[in-house]
């Protein structure tokens, strides 16, 4: 069999799986915006069968007959063309998928289920202990998990490969402990500071309706799309990728407070210009069409969110509109007091409620207790003490309560070790691009004043978005940057803007 | 291979092809409510997807083997026992599946595709000529489709029975010509009658979102859940059932109209009930949970619709509620005058929007044409002058144009021919099924004055809804109503209702 034609029969299949795993997008997105209640466990079943048919569909042993064929050939020569990152990443997730053992799925699958749902007990009652034993089941079987799909290092290595292909402690972990000292730094002399925002400024009464119109307008100028695209309220906001031409954003709105949905908005959108940008017309199932990784997604929802959404040059052309709009909140109130009050910092214990300069301290903390519990070196009845410890040192907060500390999260209930680095991850990675795309266009921030975002939409869309898994993620950030990952253009980041507003 | 084995076999395999198709059902409903208009290329390749691989699973050598094993079985012995129904009507679908060939399918949807634009052209020129040669093609292939199925006495049975199956020409057209000559004289009367409904009344200022708040009261007072359905806005209104606790109803406002929306509603809640009252819980995917028939489906709608939602019993309990909510419109308006605008008669060109009295015409005339059609008893071409013809016999109007007459409908170009009937039996049947639940319970429309429907509901749900296809819909009405399919009890409804209003 050539390689060409074993290639488009790759392709085509993937293709097929793909569409299938759109269809349970669709249902996942109806699921989370407008299905009845009483659909619940339809659409269970619904999704446990394409689910089902798509994993038999993947690990068909022609899957691994075609990977082999092609990585005999030349298409793998240059490992940088298109066609080898596809062969590269598709094989490695085949590789994934065959490793994990039926009965073990079977088994996340089932202590995670219970252990959501003892997790939500426990929170509400401030009861770690009744938490614990799900715990120690929970990461007993994240340690087989690591063991089936095998690692270099340490466990963790094999469970942050499946939110970031390809990253390792080793490469993230010297970052993120340079992150944390100069954050603890600058968020001591945020508190010491002279001067502090007017947060009352955007929590006075901001209608719904209107929220509405000023976010969409404001994702419209971002550049996405609502002839493939659209807005819907759900409790917890979310962008999902459909497929070629639908691409769709969710947001909640909060009447006595702009920042809720308007950030939210803007975060969201920044997902799907990432999935709009994508090359699903051509590539649809390939990992060329597919996001880099989950820290890559999170960096282009952060950009627009942070560096765009929360900087003054964009909101010198838009905040004379949102005071059109929101008259009776906002007239009278400066532009500088507005920035000041979008950009707040209060170090608090809820991670979802967190300001720019805290949220990484978040992350870190988790991340280093769940490398540690992999790691064997933290017992779960050890983490509520730990958690308290390390709060204290970044922060500067006494824990009171377990509920809002080391059980407010659903991601260890639900088995999703691994995944919270991706968050720090998307931050760094954001600053790094952003300041390169500053360097690119040494204009950027006076393009924002005159309301245009095109030309950043286009440097993503270029630099980043059109390669989908071509360059993993760790390569992407040298390529685009020309520097491997680093904390410092975050640090510079925050460092200048919160100067001007704290003035420290 | 015993029976038992084999029926749960066959249930299984049945159940998952549900899914499947309700998965289907789910994007189809999310491309006529909310897709981005970006998002229907894909839509078109998930469908296509899903589809094929429904009718591979469906027509899998397997199916028919556990059918032989069946048939051979004691299960069928008692031809009415849900299991007997469950597999005749599994062996007449499989039968159907397996014998179209995939060339005869693929030409007849690339055909009706092309030719439902080139009818679209043709009816906006209002230039048949132009639609003629599509119609012709149409027509031969629906030929082929039926000498496919195979059939005894005429062509049109193969293909009514895709939709009311097991119906025949022979049995439903006797009934059809009596109803017609009754309509026909039924008209003339209310022509000549002295009285006039003051349909203004109806057409004024009605705020569309206080009639989406009066009609959902209405549908919830009909039984409709809302825990496991919705309401929701498009063009063209429909209701689909998705599978257990998840059927979904949908229609369009009329700013200027009550009507539109409110039967509307009534009517897709009418389908509601039917799916909500299959028993899906139990035997999702097999005919016993499923709809006896288009016709049937239909007369679940009417009957709410017109038997319920166009009686003085009913308005005598929701009218004041009506003038409560639409406070400037209907204040001062008697329920009387109310009552005969919700009634009014006025022939006229098109089906969509003809009244109860006359809908039955349209539909009428237009079997009578598409069975001469694929008799060989009239060519295409002669179609618009048998039309005009017939129209001016059966509404006493002068046809215009071929646009508001032989091009008005979708249904020949997309290749639906044998459908129409199922709207003149849904009407029939849901009469003689209300003469019935009337006689079982005579003090019906003094609940109706009460605003009690449920006992309605309940002896609609015991009679038919449970049963699914387990009775065929001849046997069905048989069953129920102690008498076959008549035109009398459709005719003295109609004559004692225009009788009171028109005073002739």
């Amino acid at each position: 069999m050539s390689a060409k034609k074993a290639y488009e029969e790759l392709k085509q299949c993937c293709r097929e799986i793909s569409l299938l795993a759109s269809c349970a997008g669709v249902l996942g997105w109806d699921e989370r915006t407008y299905m009845p209640r009483g659909g619940a466990n339809l659409r269970a079943d619904q999704l446990s069968l394409l689910s089902g048919m798509i994993h038999e569909k993947f690990t068909d042993p022609r899957v691994g007959e075609l990977l082999s064929t092609l990585e005999a050939s030349d298409l793998v020569k240059d490992e940088d063309s298109p066609e080898a990152a596809n062969i590269r990443e598709t094989r490695h997730q085949f590789d994934k998928a065959t490793k994990l053992p039926k009965d073990l799925v079977e088994e996340i699958t089932k202590t995670t289920t219970l252990a959501q749902g003892e997790w939500v007990t426990a929170r509400k009652n401030n009861d770690f202990k009744h938490f614990q034993p799900w715990l120690d089941k929970v990461l007993t079987l994240q340690i087989r998990k690591a063991d089936a799909y095998g690692y270099v290092g340490e466990p963790y290595n094999a469970l942050l490969d499946n939110y970031e292909v390809g990253a390792t402690v080793d490469e993230i972990v010297d970052v993120f402990e340079k992150l944390r000292k100069e954050l603890v730094v600058l968020l001591k002399k945020i508190k010491d500071a002279p001067k502090r925002p007017d947060v009352s400024i955007v929590e006075r009464d901001y209608d719904v309706n209107l929220q509405k119109v000023f976010g969409e307008s404001v994702a419209q100028a971002m550049g996405y799309s609502f002839e493939t695209g659209r807005l819907d309220t759900t409790t917890h906001p979310f962008c999902t990728g459909l497929g070629p031409g639908d691409t769709r954003i969710t947001t909640r709105y909060n009447p006595k407070r702009l920042n809720d949905a308007l950030f939210g908005i803007m975060h969201e959108a920044g997902h799907g210009l990432y999935e709009m940008g994508l090359n699903k017309e051509e590539d649809f199932g390939m990992p060329t069409a597919e996001s880099a990784s989950l820290g890559i997604h999170e960096s282009q929802s952060r950009m627009w969110e942070n560096q765009v959404g929360r900087s003054k040059a964009f909101w010198k052309y838009f905040f004379p509109q949102a005071q059109r709009i929101f008259k009776e909140s906002l007239s009278g109130v400066s532009l500088d007091d507005f920035y000041a009050a979008i950009n707040n910092v209060t170090p608090s214990y809820i991670r979802v409620e967190a300001d720019e300069a805290t949220y990484n301290l978040h992350i870190l903390l988790r991340f280093e207790l769940e490398r540690a519990m992999l790691k064997g070196d933290l017992k779960p009845a050890d983490v509520p003490g730990e958690w308290n410890r390390r709060f204290k040192d970044y922060f500067g907060l006494e824990v009171k309560s377990d509920a809002d500390g080391c059980l407010q999260d659903v991601h260890w209930s639900a088995g999703y070790m691994g995944y919270f680095p991706t968050y720090a991850l998307g931050n760094l990675y954001s600053a790094q691009f952003f300041a390169r795309a500053q360097k690119d266009m040494p204009d950027l921030m006076s393009q924002f004043e005159q309301g245009t975002l095109s030309n950043l939409r286009q440097w993503l869309k270029e630099n980043i978005h059109q390669h989908g898994t071509r360059y993993r993620a760790a390569k992407l950030v040298q390529k685009v940057t020309g520097q491997p990952l680093s904390h410092q253009p975050l640090i510079d980041y925050m460092t200048a803007k919160f100067q001007e507003i704290y003035g420290f």
